[in-house]
């Protein structure tokens, strides 16, 4: 492994996320009013706490007496109390109470005892800001698809992934991987019309063909607009996909031939463990409700199962890059996709390589 | 690894168990006569042989010819067996008979083949001496709770924790832990009275007073003196807990208010892998027999479950303390309790700091 | 490890195979036409592809673009397509087409993308050969025991053992192991006639007596000759048995007081992982078929349970060995029989020390 560090300092890999974002690590749905639970951001242990009253905040999973997770403890008021000897933290990380020790409150109080982390919630989502604290607020929020659009219905997706958050990235940028679910999706070939760079984002774009004779599988007439698409006049289908990396989130879009959005997706890959190699995705996909009133929500499941099968095979194949790179101690992929290529000195620029952290 | 034993040299959960006691390894209910059976201390594979004449004893739990336990073999005579090739070992541990060499028998002999260990089998419980043999037999057994007294019943327990057995001291001397056990003890209040130290000893006296107005639980009123706790007058209950790290053992004992012992229990954590990271209790629980005959073999089964719901919460715990000390490569706790202060550093001196053993 | 390596730069179980032989990684009937299945030898993984005409072939099982198996893609001609992006890979190694890049054919190809290795199907067995290609064709196949010869039976075994593939040879090189099979084969008594070596291999004769008074298990009777074995009269049986390591192959064969060939055994460990610590055994055991037409087949689903039983009792005992051997960081095994110390001179020096591969 140190080996691998040195001879590989720039392998990707080997290059973790930029904390200096807002990350969801919960569903809100997941944490009810007076109770706590733990999440992990690459390898930091970290309670989130919804008091009966007031906002959602975030600590440091550990308590400072004997370092168990905080998460297993109880709510009680504002504070967080620690299930073993009952030590008392606030929203700002300070112990307010040692239950046994004197009537010395002074004694009683550690001030910065735990440490805290910004915290929001939004579109069903508890964010943390895990870099430095000073750049929380000024740093925006991504836009999560189209929650919140009526016109647009809204599926969440959470599948943890045992690969480093890159591998995620590079799978989806690059359509030609459609070979991968031609059990799901058909003959279907994506043809790549151009792609874009700029400060902090890779964008590339694709129209997809039906190729062979098949038939086009249900769920996915139902997503592509089968008011577009007629079997009985074999044509391409023309909708434009345009899938972006924004560091450190992923959105992709489609637009029918009239340029209108029919379909968005929010993804972020945030890494959970600390030795890089796993991550939970957080995921929102918005469709547009079509024109028939409950029609998208008779599909729904139908919708559901189709694009979990889709998941699953790109969960399956980038588990076996991750599997490969430890095999082979390091990056030995050949690329030949330029907007790749693109996309991994993004990912790269935009993160910190290992071997930094470590000598820091 | 390599960094936290050189910065944490004293580091307490890299401080290994002085081999220079006695230590139970097994109950003698699970040998059976002309058996043998695998153990481990610290890492140490030990066979325990019971021939069907005469006592007890105990190998290196390998075979001198291809390395493999000898517990998988024969017990025949006096000897045990490989079970590979059939080479017999003396409770000495001479290898006695090849099988399959020529007729000059002190070909077919090795002396000193596989290490012996001193063996004493008491209280229902086969002890091995692991350090210097030459001190085993000026080494004192430890007090087994009241064991053979027929005033008391006693329980045996025996769960494996995964966790450096310091952790099991710690968390029985530090009283104010009863938060934990909240859901299974009511609202219980430790109140401490006062410690002493001395030779190889500290100890912790507290009482207990019940808060909050919930009823108190069946099994705790059976075992605390149903005949001195009125729930209809609402008072603390006034026992005198006292525990003892009598290195390497521990103890409780309770007192009523006449000075009497109602219960008493004994207690050894003793490591069994070599990582230092996992212990098997060896537990004994002596309760007075109350004047009523056969109240407490009435109530034994609910004690059970009671205390076996206590003690799963405290492996729980510790073995949360184990995994924090492994995710953060050192001991961060920081300790306010005085008398858990003073037992660390018992536990500290008693043993071996696992650099020192490296280096030797 | 790192000093494990250093101090005993010849363990025997630092030693590698030598790749320079033919090795069996599959079962013919284990890969159907059009189909293609994954398969390690040493840590190298390795695809075997049949097409729908032509013979099996065996590449590296990497995609040369992102490094995941190609066993996981389609079969379709000649090629092997990885199951992601589609790149097409020939019999060569050859990338023959990478679909979504320009009409360049020249842009489309890589030559020598992916490894090839030698291969050969016969006797129901898929071999590669993994060293040095240019020695394979002149490289002998090992004798197959009796496979083809209608005047025996052959069976098929195949079991995964955990550990290294020397244990294996050792293991049924010394026959004073018989007490390890004590349940199954009774009182049997194995008696050394004499042993043989010369260049590249290793043999022990030996001949069989029942000692104690038990009766002969059936399956055993039925395997050594019910026609020669007449319980009235115990007497020894006096079939002779040849155990022969020719590297990096092993051979028994049972000859009666004839010299006729009763029973012959072939059976090669092929290290799976990278580790050195498993093994896949390919094995077929020839048991001449006796007079009375149909009488073996009649017992050869009892004779397939009693060798299951005799080889687990040989796994388990092997597997220990290995276990031993990682706990004690290196080789300390006692060896006193000198047919077993030429053995393991012939696999130490037939191989190749793990830290010469290091230092290469």
């Amino acid at each position: 492994m140190a080996e691998a560090l040195s001879e590989n300092a720039h392998d990707l890999r080997l290059v973790d996320i930029s904390p200096d974002y807002w990350y969801p690590i919960a569903w809100s749905r997941d944490l009810r009013a007076g109770k706590a639970i733990g999440r992990n951001f690459s390898g930091q242990p970290i309670v989130l706490v919804r008091p009966k009253r007031g906002p959602v905040y975030a600590l440091e999973d550990r308590c400072a007496h004997r370092q168990v997770p905080l998460s297993e403890g109880v709510v009680e008021g504002g504070t967080i109390k620690c299930g073993y000897h009952g030590w008392a933290y606030s929203r700002k990380g300070d112990c307010e109470d040692i239950p046994y020790l004197g009537k010395d409150e002074n004694q009683k109080r550690i001030p910065n005892c735990v440490r805290p982390y910004p915290c929001i919630e939004t579109g069903g989502m508890i964010f943390i800001f895990p870099g430095d604290p000073r750049k929380a607020w000024k740093t925006p929020l991504p836009e999560l698809a189209q929650v919140g659009n009526r016109a647009f219905k809204t599926r969440r997706f959470n599948p943890s992934v045992k690969c480093h958050y890159t591998f995620m990235h590079e799978n989806l940028m690059d359509m030609n991987h459609q070979f991968l679910h031609r059990r799901q999706m058909g003959q279907i070939k994506a043809r790549y019309l151009g792609g874009d760079q700029g400060d902090g984002y890779v964008e590339a774009r694709y129209s997809f063909a039906r190729v062979g004779s098949e038939g086009q599988p249900l769920a996915e007439r139902l997503i592509f607009g089968k008011h577009k698409y007629d079997p009985s006049k074999p044509q391409p289908v023309e909708e434009v996909v345009t899938i972006r990396t924004s560091y450190p989130y992923q959105s992709l879009h489609i637009h029918d031939k009239d340029g209108d959005l029919i379909m968005q997706l929010f993804a972020v890959y945030v890494p959970d463990s600390g030795d890089g190699q796993s991550c939970q995705t957080f995921g929102l996909l918005s469709v547009l409700r079509p024109k028939v009133p409950l029609l998208l929500d008779l599909i729904w499941p139908v919708l559901g199962v189709f694009t979990n099968r889709i998941f699953h095979e790109d969960k399956d194949i980038v588990e076996m890059e991750q599997k490969a790179w430890n095999e082979q101690g390091g990056d030995r992929n050949i690329e030949v996709f330029p907007i790749v290529k693109k996309l991994r000195h993004l990912l790269r620029s935009g993160g910190i390589a290992r071997q930094a952290i470590q000598e820091a």
